[in-house]
């Protein structure tokens, strides 16, 4: 079943608000087996309203149009909805009570602009709102059944799943399930991760693509098919066909950010952690400590910018910097010693490394980190060169590797390569 | 100059990822005097986006196409365009190259799909990306004038500011020039900041605007005019007037963060800093050394997140935390002293809190706050209230208030209330 959605409002295509309301309903409806084939926005503009509605009912067979139903001048789409139809607005007496007495409920007088919104085009079915002035309503032409709702976003998303959902699936026989899945990696590019899959055999009903969501790469799995049963199915089987090819770099497959993974991890492992940490300089335990309940493993972070913090908060001996330099991998060993010893942890992790603009040389270019790890199976002790152009990626970089280590280890990977 | 702007991918249309590059461009472009007639939304699929290509010039003589460039096998963008001009994709070879030694730099090995990504429609003209590996391209059409750039927003939104815009502006002449200036601001509610300045008397060529950024309220500004200097003039006496009555609420008139605001302070009064965090924990110093060359004042951050950690890390007396709690006034300012002492700082600041959602009690409920500061001058400490729903809303809000805090003790303020 094939969706347009359509959303009104100069706030939109002045860009001054981020329309969510398309991607909320796209998402809701592909649940139930609707796949949405547009995305449109116009400004609250006659002509471009109703252009916009015949441009829709060539693109698909529903089409939701959210906004512009308010009271005020500038709200138009009902007008626009008569013109493109050719009828007239019509006072709907339901409507108008239900406005009366959602005034006298709220103790205040009904202007007579709000009068306005109980109009709605000869012909058309109205869809109450119990959550705003606003009605919407539903009617259809000979290529598409038009729902036009509130845009106010909770309006908008209780109309949609109280009422517009039942009356398109009423219109619909024997229709199809859409579920999607995501799978979340890091450490393989995206090209790399599609090479790596690429002679893979999924089930002919799950649909497979890529995403970027910098640092991390995705993968989206969208099965369909006749019943829930075999659409979980050919989810599970697809899944597990991945994991056997990539599975070390998937981190989540529910959803769970990569802290919280390493959260749950060492909480279910009854381990403590702290951080040392120079270039990153405290988004490591930022990110760690966004999860509520963090305080259960994670004991303190030691942000060592300056070789004298090393050397005070950590005891990396001052001769060890001056010989091997603030970035090298005995600097970052003995700063997680360090931060394990100081701060009593079963396990500590290091990062230091040059983020940039400026600090690079030949032998050391900025991008240039080491992580290192002390617990109690000993150390361990990698050298990365993180080469992106902006220091704040190198950064967001060296914190994920950093969490995947951590991860990684916790499960007690051989493989801590990247 | 009237614009329409296509967003392609799978991911929108699933509703899987909300377009926020489409409000972006608008907003940006408006600032220059163009308006978006039109944001159309389609997945990667050959026939709708050429379809969605050719409604668009039909609406627009500027079309922005975002999206679709990657070197995946879903990725076919480039392909749509082609099929819509009518011409074939050929090698462009300073693409080819500038992705080669991209990968050269990052010492990987370039996969043939990227190569893919070299290949825009014969008589197009290249755009460079120096983000990443996708280049865009321009074309034009009788109708309209078609910019194609890629969907990663930091790449998209860097294209736009550094080519595409220079480009449309070379196509206008004789037009209205149009200038912003955003002075942000942190401290007052939008409604207070609107009292405040409510009667003010602007120039009539200045448009005044309020913005809720959170944590911060910008306050927008746009001049419109025939000539640089008149809208230049009007801007500056806008800001003059705003400033008279807000003055000590803006932080920055030209565009600088707060945490680089605040360095570029302790740079000029030369002055080095520590910072002690607990609730935060770790994110003030994040943001502090987001800043490139903070580590000529940024000496340390002490992430003492357990109540033994204060006490290894500080030196906060464990008595002290037992009497009056690791949330209080005295273990702020304990941990102010501490943190200037150990690292050997001109200045330290210190934040204690409760983030929530659990912890809280009657007496200190989810987001009390405290804050400290330790200089030459002695200590201050306030106590605060942050009462947000969420931990991450808590967490930052802490931690421009500490930032804004040290700006305006820098500057002298005598009032460092909120």
């Amino acid at each position: 079943m094939p969706l347009a959605i359509i959303s009104i409002g100069d706030e939109i295509t002045t860009g001054s608000v981020v329309d969510t309301n398309s991607a909320w309903i796209s998402e809701f409806l592909l649940e139930h087996g609707m796949e949405t084939r547009l995305h449109l926005s116009v400004p609250d503009d006659l002509r471009k309203v109703s252009r916009a509605l015949r441009f829709a009912q060539t693109q698909a067979r529903i089409v939701i149009v959210s906004g512009g139903l308010g009271p005020t001048v500038d709200d138009l789409t009902t007008e626009a909805a008569c013109q493109f139809l050719g009828v007239r607005p019509v006072l709907n007496q339901h409507a108008l009570d239900m406005i009366e007495s959602r005034f006298r409920a709220i103790g205040r007088e009904m202007t007579n602009n709000n009068r306005k919104q109980a109009m709605i085009p000869e012909g058309a079915e109205l869809l109450e709102n119990p959550f705003g002035t606003a009605p919407g309503y539903v009617f259809a032409t000979k290529r598409a059944c038009f729902f036009f709702v509130p845009g106010v976003p909770v309006e908008c998303r209780r109309m949609i799943e109280h009422q517009v959902l039942s009356k398109i699936l009423a219109r619909e026989k024997g229709k199809k399930i859409f579920r999607p899945l995501i799978l979340r990696t890091f450490g393989l590019t995206e090209s790399r991760l599609d090479q790596s899959l690429a002679e893979l055999e999924l089930p002919r009903n799950v649909r497979m693509g890529f995403r970027a969501v910098f640092p991390e790469i995705q993968i989206k799995l969208i099965a369909s098919g006749k019943t829930e049963a075999s659409v979980v199915k050919a989810l599970s089987r697809a899944q597990a066909a991945i994991k056997e090819k990539v599975g070390q770099y998937i981190f989540s497959e529910n959803g769970r950010s990569l802290e919280q993974v390493v959260g749950d991890l060492l909480r279910e492992k009854n381990r403590t952690l702290a951080i040392a940490e120079s270039c990153t300089a405290g988004l490591i335990a930022k990110r760690l400590t966004d999860i509520p309940g963090s305080s259960d493993y994670f004991l303190a972070g030691f942000i060592t910018y300056s070789n004298k913090a090393k050397t005070d908060m950590l005891e990396v001996p001052g001769r060890l910097i001056q010989e091997k330099g603030a970035v090298s991998s005995e600097v970052a060993l003995a700063m997680a010693e360090g931060a394990r010893s100081k701060a009593g942890s079963d396990m500590a992790l290091a990062v230091t490394g040059i983020a940039g603009p400026t600090g690079g040389t030949a032998e050391k270019p900025v991008g240039t980190m080491h992580i290192a790890i002390a617990d109690e199976r000993g150390t361990w002790e990698k050298k990365l060169f993180l080469l992106r152009a902006e220091r704040s990626q190198i950064r967001e970089l060296a914190a994920q590797t950093a969490l995947e280590v951590i991860r990684r280890r916790l499960l007690g990977q051989k493989n801590l390569e990247f």
